[in-house]
Parts: structure tokens; C-alpha cells; sequence
């Protein structure tokens, strides 16, 4: 992929606005710009023989809303346009192969669900329709832009990459905040669509450079994908319609956009071919600064990241093992009682929640992507998807909006063969359980032995390192006491030694023994001294939360012991209760 | 001192009774023994002679009784009767020095309080008569013998070490149980006698061997000092009088002896110059047993010894710091306040208490030993004697009964001088701060610096390694946030690389924060992971013993969690409540 190659070398120019120069060139208000390529080709193609002798490495094709639920009552379909509109693009690329055709694909105009009625597969099948004609007419690369929501993109991207070979790059919109106006933010975009294989991420429209040079500094320690630029040339005139950033302006902030390592830089709306060809001018033979990738540990959904660089709960409640009424309420689809325990958890402050929802007189493959999206629609937290059955994961990690985490594979070879591609695939995080076929080894060293396995099975998968999190796995004190310490040892050794995050069941420690509430929460100190980053918990459990708030004031986490105080000053003499028998397990 | 050169080279050979010999060479029942040497030297000598000739390397003279209090009536002082006890002895003596002349130093025949209306000072008294004039008389060595009360062998053998120069020998007299009379546990005598500077140690009279045998086993692993048997021919004949233990299963039994390290035997009740020459023919030219003595850190008052080899509490209520009500009790002279704070920490289970009375309205040289006296005559649990005052210490330390700790010392060099001496002289242990003239130094690595200067100093002052407990300081988390992990550290350090037992007090950690008590459970928890052996906390707080129960299960402490589920298994529904504002102060 040559593209992809020019641009890890140097600089790649993108062309300017085709919206607004349409508008200049005769397109009128309420007419669909993609049809033009139709009406008038030859506008079209001159537009694009400007940006191209003016510089631009890369012209996107007039196709942007050549989607059927856009063209519908046009009488023509996406094919037609789109045909048409690479045609165009290609003929003003005659004569030089160095400018490369990019079927662009806009946003469908109408909401996904939950928001709006649009299901994700109809997305899919609306992108896939454009993805298949780009391809049939040779587009050199698939571009993805002005989206603002994440979900929308997912299928956009997925058509994309389960429909072509094509490189693909994905630009969103984002507002002055830092979020787009679905509430999206820098680092969810980031994190998803690295996940997802985007080749190339960035930033376009709506904002002037000077605005979007804060996002796009953002976006730069949240991924480490090349980064894209187009902005608008600044705000209209009201009056006059004409944009505010000047050529030599629009030029400047380029500059800075490549001191903080974009490395494709275009305009969007209300720039011209002459902002090309004074950036052409000053920036040829200019590479973009080399970026330095800290690799973060982090999972999301649209609007809320957990970075996992302290301790971060994961909530237990949702999974029916040993636990009556949930199970009861899955038999049931009671969807109510479900979603109820999740806000109960987020209430209680969890970071992110477990689903699981195996049981026998349960179709898993198709309880755990309804669940998963039941609770998408009520709660911002990520979820950590457990399940062991391949399809029921497959299915969910398609319709979850964002980055997850996968519970669980193990050191066993089929099972990781089973489950990893599924984790590369969706750019999910995975938590790898240090058992194999001959189970769970007692002392801390055959457990690090199988987490170092794991980690070398998701590498070769292609799978980031910090994307692997590992479970030492908490035994049962009143059965393997001795084990307990091996444990902890395991979960220090992981960390220390392979730098990996750790995940751990609290709540087994203390089966089959008295005072259980204080046996797990000591237990839950111990571990998160010994490198535990994410205890899986009942949140409701105020022993359980105040363990974890504590321990971030001892460790220096929690600065100041700010979060300790707001939680804790009101609660005069009533904070946290301790029952023996208040635990729900 | 030729004797203990010859105990540690190989087997001493001690003689046999006196009482019963002179028995039966016409003692009258109801005549004192001792009153024999003024009145039938030549019978006195005469036995001496026998087991010289026998083979006795020591002769104990006849001076059991020879103190004002038994004497008292007789016309007698005891100087008197020494003189002619060891007179008689010297004489039986005379053409071998190879045999050495002991001072007989038995119990004064009257209970000490508190149990009894003699004082210390009065038993010190007593003892000192008898070691003056021992020491007058030109006798070798002092043995103090068929002791059954700890306090009095600690005033006999005060009194031996403060006036004279010679080898103490002490040993005592125990029931089958294992216990003296009073309830003295083999382990308290051994921990408080070697602490007072006895030269060596070990059992007499009472039992035959085979009923000494597992007391003197258990006395083997609680000392380093050489071990003294000195066991009765078994049991008189309720119809004859004649004992049991025939000399030839004698010397079998002191075969025995030999294999488990006993370096000196001879005989007490019963025993005859017969027994003394079979041993001699059968034992000489043998050596007995070398030893391994794992260094054990512990404490102890006579009926109660805390080892510390796993968690032990330490109780801070009785301390007016911060307490309105108990600086009232200690200005009132309210002693069952005082004593009240008591007994609720050792009903909850506390191992140890600290005691600590000074107050700017308190002569705490005064205060701190009637305080120490009192506790000690309704509680079992060892004692921290804490003070910086050393005249009360010292006061305290001459009345303590057992082996306490003293807290504390700290890096600077004059406060080392004026209390190490103390600790080592009355073989206490000794609690050292790393804090010096410079303050608490922030860095866990200085703290460990000056750690390793106090062992140093303790070292040289003759204290032993394992006596020697370290308190890395707890700062304010809300104060000095990042000086929490390195308190954990220090201790860490200190405990790995020193080897040495760890103190700390815990509730400092929470102070101007809310949620008290949570954050105090938590560091518990945390400093008990990086190694903390003793914590100063209010048992009295459920959540903080909760969390050393807990902690001794999950790292094997208490195995099976025994106590954990006696704890906890009845307390239904209720254990253990944790309140923010219950915490005591
Ligand atoms: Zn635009
Ligand atoms: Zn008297
Ligand atoms: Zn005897």
C-alpha cells in the first residue's frame, strides 16, 4: 500500500474543499452534490485537476452521501454516483499516477439505534452497497469522514475492511469541547478505531485550524496511527459567506499540525486549490515531527475511557452464577432487572461491568449482544464481555460501541486460537486466565509461565501488549490456603516482570468461610498492593469500594485525597458498613 | 570463669541432695537444714566429701534456707550459717580445686506480692544478705534453686549480678504440666532469665527425669544458655520413703538429657553419691549434644509468652495522648480506670498493651512502675513500657515481671547511651525509631539508615539481634501523602534486609481525613503485606482486629483459620461494624 508508505515517510497533501467549490461553480441550495458528478462531470473533474496541479497527493471522490438512503427519490442508486464520480476523479488523474482516488463516505443522515431507528446491520449494509461499488471502480483508498458518531463509524469501517483490501482512513468532527456532537470523545475515536484496523485517524470540518489544534493534540497521545488534518478555512462571514483563514494562515497552522506529527494535512470546507498550493509550496520537503507513543492500557465506549493506569473496578453483578434472582430474570428476558443491576453498579461508582450471561436454558449467542446492547443504550461505562462461547463474543463484539475487554482466554492452544482473532479483529482488550488443560498450577511461577504463553499467543495474533490483561486467579482460603499468597505473588510477578495489567475475582477468596465481607476485603487490599489494576467486584458493597478509596489515597493515586473526602466528609458516623451477611454474591 | 569454660566444653557433673542425706544421717523432721553446718559440720562435710568423691565437679553448700526470713527465730543470722555452710564445703574441698563451692540460694518461704504481702525491694533485700555473705565466704558460684515464682528469682538474681562478680546458676521447679506452682511457663523463665544475664539455666527437683525430660526439651529451644537437670530419684514410696529411680536408670535418663544438649546434671531429692559416681563411670568422656538455638524474638510475662512470629497486637489505650478522660484518671491517681482501659484491650484479644503515662502533671518515674506493678496483677499480656524518661524506665524495668519491650530509642547517639544499657542490663527488647536529631527523613532508604545504626548500637551494647524491633514512623496521608509508600518500604527494607521485627503505629496514618477508620483498616492491611509484625492499634475497633484475623488467614498465619471462624462464626449478621466516628483516640 503505497499510500500508506508515503505516509510514514513525509508529509501527504489531501486536497481542499468539493462542497463549497461546487457551490461556487453552479451547484444550488437543497441539490445533492454527489449527483452533479452525473450532471456535470466535466466541473467535477476540473475541480479535482486544480487540487492535482496544485499538489494534492490525494483527491476524494465526489461521493461522500452516495449512500441509498441519500440518493433515495433521486432515481439514481450509489452505484450510478459513485461510478460516476470515480470516473470523474480518475480522468483528472490522467497522465500522473502519483495522485491517488479516495472513495469518500460520509455519514448516512440518519441516526443509528438507540438514538434513532437505523439498526446497526442496515448501517452496515448501506456502507457495504458504497464500499463495493468504490472497489468494482477501482478507488485507490477508502475514506471515512466528517462522522460524529463512533457507532456509525464502526459499521462504516467494518464494510470497509470485511468488503476490500483498501487502505482506509476515518476522519471525525468534533465540536470546541473536544467531543463530537454525539458526545464522542478524542480518545474513545482513537482507541476503537486503532482497534478496529483504521488505517490512518484524524480530524475534519467544522472547526478552523486554530480550534481543532487542541483535538488534534489530544488525538496524538491516544494513538499511534498516522493523523489526519482537514480543516475548514476558519467560520463563514455571515454576511458574505467567506471564510476567515487566509491561504497564508491555513498554511500556518499546517506547520504546527506537523510539529505535533499529523502527517496528512488537506482542507476542508472553504478551502480552495490555491490553500494546496501554498501549503505545497512552503511545506514540500518538510516531514512531520516523530511522535512519541506512551502505550496506554484503556477500554471505552463513545463518551466515557477507562484508562487503566490506577486501580479501576470492574462490577461482578451481572452474571447469574450462584446468584437466584439474576438467573431467574435472564430465564425471563426481564431485561429490567438487568439493566437494574447495572445502574446500581454505576451508581455505586464501578468503572466498568462484567456481563455474563452463560446459562444452559440460555442462547448466549444471542442474550450476550442483546444485553450488550440493552445496556449501551442506559449506562456510559465499558463492559467486559466473559463468556467462553466464540459466536456469543463474536456477535457482541460487533454490536458493542467502542473498545471492550474480552473475559476470557487461557493458556490452553485452542482456546486461544478460538478467541484471539476475534479479539484482533474487533481491537477488544482480553483477559487471559493462567490455567491450561492441566488446570490451575498451584505456585506462582507455573501461573507466570502461562500468562507470558498468553502474552506471546496475542502478540503473534497481533495484539498489542498493553491489550493483554492477566488473571492470576484467587483460590479458596478455607480450601488452598496456601495458595492464597501464591496468588499474590503471581499477580506481582505479572506486573512487574511483563509490565502487564491485572484483573482478578475477589469474592472466591473467602467461600466457605465466616465473616466473608472482611476476608474479601482484606483480601482485596493485598492484591491491589501486590499489582492488582482491576478487582472484580460487588460495588455495592461499601467494605468493597471503601478498600479501593483508600488504597488510592495510601498509593498516592487519589492526589490530595480528593476523591476520598467528597466520598466520605458527609458521611458522618454512617460510612462504610461492614455486614457479615450483607454480601450479594 | 573457669566453670562456664567447663560447661560449654563438655558434660559438669553436679552433686546430689542434701536434705534428704542429711535426713538420714539424723536430721530431725522440722529441724532446719542449714542450722546442721553450725551444728554437725563434720556430717555436712562429710557429705560433701562423698560426692566429691563421687565425682561432683560442684558442691552446693548447705545455705537452701539460710536467709533472715526462715532464719528468723533460730539465733541465727544468715551470715552466720553461710560462713559455716560453705566453710563445711571448702573443707570437703580441701587437696582438688577441680571441685567448686556454690552458694544455695532457695526461695525466702513467703509469696510476693501481689499474691503475697512481701515486697520486691524486701526479697532484693533478702537475697543480697545471702549473696553478700556467699561472696564473703569465698564461695564459687551462685545457685539460685527449686524457684517456682519468676518475680522472686528475678529480685535473687538482681541481687546476685549487683553484688557479685560469680557465675549464676538458677533453676526451677515445675509440675507435670510444664508450669511452676505460680503458673511459670518454661518459656517465660528461659526468655526472663537469660534477659537478667543468668549463666545458665534449667530445672530441679519435683520430678523424677522421665517427667522432666519434654519440660527440659522445651526448655532447649527457648535458650541459648548451657541447660541444668538436676531431677529428683522419681517418687518416694508413699510406705518406705524410698524413691523409685534406681542409679542405673538415673544415668539413662541423663544419657538423655545429654542428647538434648544438657550440660550440667546432678541429682535433688533422693539422690545419692551412688547416683553421682554411676554417672561419672558411665557419662564422663561424653559430650553432650551441641544445640541449635533459632534466634526467636518474644516476650513475656510469667504465665504469657508472645512469640512474634506472625501478627501480634500491640494495644495504644492506655496512653494519655489525645485521651481527656484518661489524662483525668492518671491526674486523679484513678487507677481502675487506668486498669479498666486494660482489661477491655485484652479482652479483645490484644497481644501485647503499651503503657505509657506521661503527662507534664505526672512524675512518670513514680507512675510508670506502679502503673506496670498494678496491670501485672490482673492481666497476663506482656507489656511495652513507653517512655523516653529513663529513671522511669529503669524503675519500670526492675519491677516488670517477665521480659517486656521498651519503646523506644531512635538514631540519635546520646538517647542510645541512656536507655540502651537499661534494655540490655534488664533484658528487655527494645523498640527503635527512625527518626534522629534531624527529624524522620522522608525517604524510605535514610529511614532504613538509621534502622541499621540502632541494630548497630544495640549490637554493641550486648542486646541481641532478635530484641531488637524497628518503627519506620507513620506519617499523615492527608499531610504527607507520598510518604505513605515510603513507610511501606522502610519497612520492607528493614524486615528483608535486617531481618529484624517491625512496630508501627497505625492510627497517625488517618489524622485531619475522613473516614477514619477505613484508612487505618487499609494501611493495617497494607503494612501488614510489606511486613509489619507488631501494630499499635485500638483493638477495641473491630474493623482493625477484623483486619489482622483476616491477614493471618490469607497469609497462612492462622492455619486452617481457626481462629478466624471462632472469631467469627457466631457473630451473625453482625460482625464487624465498621464506624467512621467509633474510633477512639
Ligand atoms: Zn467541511
Ligand atoms: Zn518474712
Ligand atoms: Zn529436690
Amino acid at each position: 500500500m503505497e499510500i500508506l508508505e508515503a505516509l510514514h515517510d513525509g508529509l501527504l497533501l489531501l486536497d481542499g474543499a468539493m462542497g463549497t467549490m461546487l457551490q461556487s461553480r453552479g451547484l444550488r441550495l437543497g441539490e445533492r452534490p454527489e449527483l452533479f458528478s452525473i450532471t456535470h462531470p466535466q466541473v467535477v473533474e476540473g475541480i479535482h485537476r486544480e487540487y492535482i496541479e496544485a499538489g494534492a497527493q490525494v483527491v476524494y471522490a465526489n461521493t461522500f452521501g452516495a449512500n441509498a438512503h441519500k440518493l433515495a427519490g433521486t432515481g439514481h442508486t450509489p452505484a450510478e454516483v459513485i461510478e460516476a464520480s470515480v470516473r470523474a476523479a480518475k480522468a483528472a488523474c490522467a497522465g500522473t499516477n502519483a495522485t491517488k482516488v479516495a472513495l469518500d463516505v460520509g455519514p448516512i443522515g440518519e441516526l443509528l439505534a438507540p438514538a434513532g431507528s437505523l439498526g446497526f446491520d442496515e448501517a452496515y449494509a448501506l456502507f457495504k452497497e458504497q464500499i463495493d461499488a468504490g472497489v468494482r471502480c477501482g478507488a485507490d483508498l477508502i475514506v471515512i469522514e466528517t462522522m460524529t458518531d463512533l457507532y456509525e463509524v464502526k459499521a462504516a469501517l467494518l464494510a470497509a475492511k470485511e468488503n476490500s483490501e483498501l487502505p482506509v482512513f476515518v476522519t471525525m468532527t468534533f465540536e470546541r469541547g473536544g467531543r463530537t456532537f454525539t458526545g464522542c470523545s478524542v480518545s474513545a475515536m482513537a482507541l476503537t478505531l486503532e482497534g478496529l484496523g483504521a488505517d490512518a485517524i484524524g480530524i475534519n470540518c467544522s472547526l478552523g485550524p486554530k480550534e481543532i489544534y487542541p483535538i488534534a493534540k489530544e488525538l496524538s497521545v491516544w494513538t499511534r496511527l498516522p493523523l489526519i488534518v482537514k480543516a475548514n478555512a476558519g467560520l463563514p462571514d455571515p454576511q458574505t459567506g467567506k471564510y476567515d483563514v487566509t491561504p497564508e494562515a491555513f498554511v500556518g497552522s499546517a506547520l504546527q499540525f506537523m510539529e505535533i506529527g499529523v502527517s496528512a494535512i488537506g482542507g476542508c470546507c472553504g478551502t480552495t486549490p490555491e490553500y494546496i498550493a501554498r501549503m505545497r509550496e512552503t511545506l514540500s520537503g518538510k516531514r512531520p515531527a516523530k511522535r512519541e507513543y506512551p502505550a496506554r492500557a484503556a477500554i471505552c465506549t463513545p463518551t466515557k475511557t477507562v484508562a487503566i493506569d490506577g486501580v479501576a473496578v470492574i462490577g461482578e453483578r451481572i452474571n447469574p452464577t450462584g446468584k437466584k434472582l439474576f438467573k431467574q430474570a435472564l430465564i425471563e428476558h426481564n431485561m429490567d432487572y438487568i439493566l437494574s443491576q447495572a445502574i446500581a453498579q454505576i451508581e455505586a461508582d464501578a468503572d466498568i461491568l462484567d456481563v455474563n450471561v452463560g446459562l444452559p436454558e440460555i442462547d448466549e449467542t444471542v442474550m450476550l449482544p442483546e444485553v450488550v446492547c440493552r445496556l449501551q443504550a442506559v449506562i456510559d461505562a465499558p463492559l467486559q464481555l466473559d463468556s467462553s462461547n466464540a459466536k456469543a463474543l463474536e456477535n457482541a463484539l460487533r454490536l458493542y460501541n467502542g473498545k471492550p475487554v474480552v473475559n476470557s482466554v487461557n493458556g490452553e492452544a485452542a482456546v486461544l486460537e478460538r478467541i484471539l482473532p476475534l479479539v484482533k479483529k474487533y481491537g477488544a482488550a482480553v483477559v487471559g486466565l493462567t490455567l491450561d488443560e492441566n488446570g490451575i498450577p498451584p505456585k506462582a511461577g507455573e501461573r507466570f509461565a502461562i500468562a507470558q504463553r498468553i502474552l506471546d499467543a496475542a502478540l503473534r495474533y497481533g495484539i498489542r501488549r498493553e491489550d493483554v490483561y492477566i488473571d492470576c486467579l484467587t483460590l479458596t482460603a478455607s480450601v488452598q490456603q496456601k495458595e492464597v499468597m501464591e496468588t499474590l505473588k503471581a499477580v506481582q510477578m505479572v506486573k512487574e516482570r511483563l509490565g502487564l495489567k491485572t484483573v482478578l475475582g475477589v469474592s472466591n477468596i473467602s467461600f466457605g468461610l465466616p465473616g466473608r465481607e472482611l476476608i474479601n476485603q482484606s483480601f482485596l487490599t493485598l492484591a491491589l498492593a501486590h499489582g492488582l489494576d482491576l478487582p472484580i467486584i460487588n460495588p455495592n458493597i461499601p467494605s468493597m469500594m471503601g478498600a479501593v478509596a483508600a488504597f488510592r489515597v495510601l498509593y498516592n493515586q487519589d492526589e490530595g485525597a480528593k476523591d476520598f473526602i467528597t466520598k466520605y466528609a458527609q458521611e458522618k458516623g454512617a460510612a462504610p458498613v461492614v455486614s457479615v451477611q450483607g454480601m450479594t454474591i
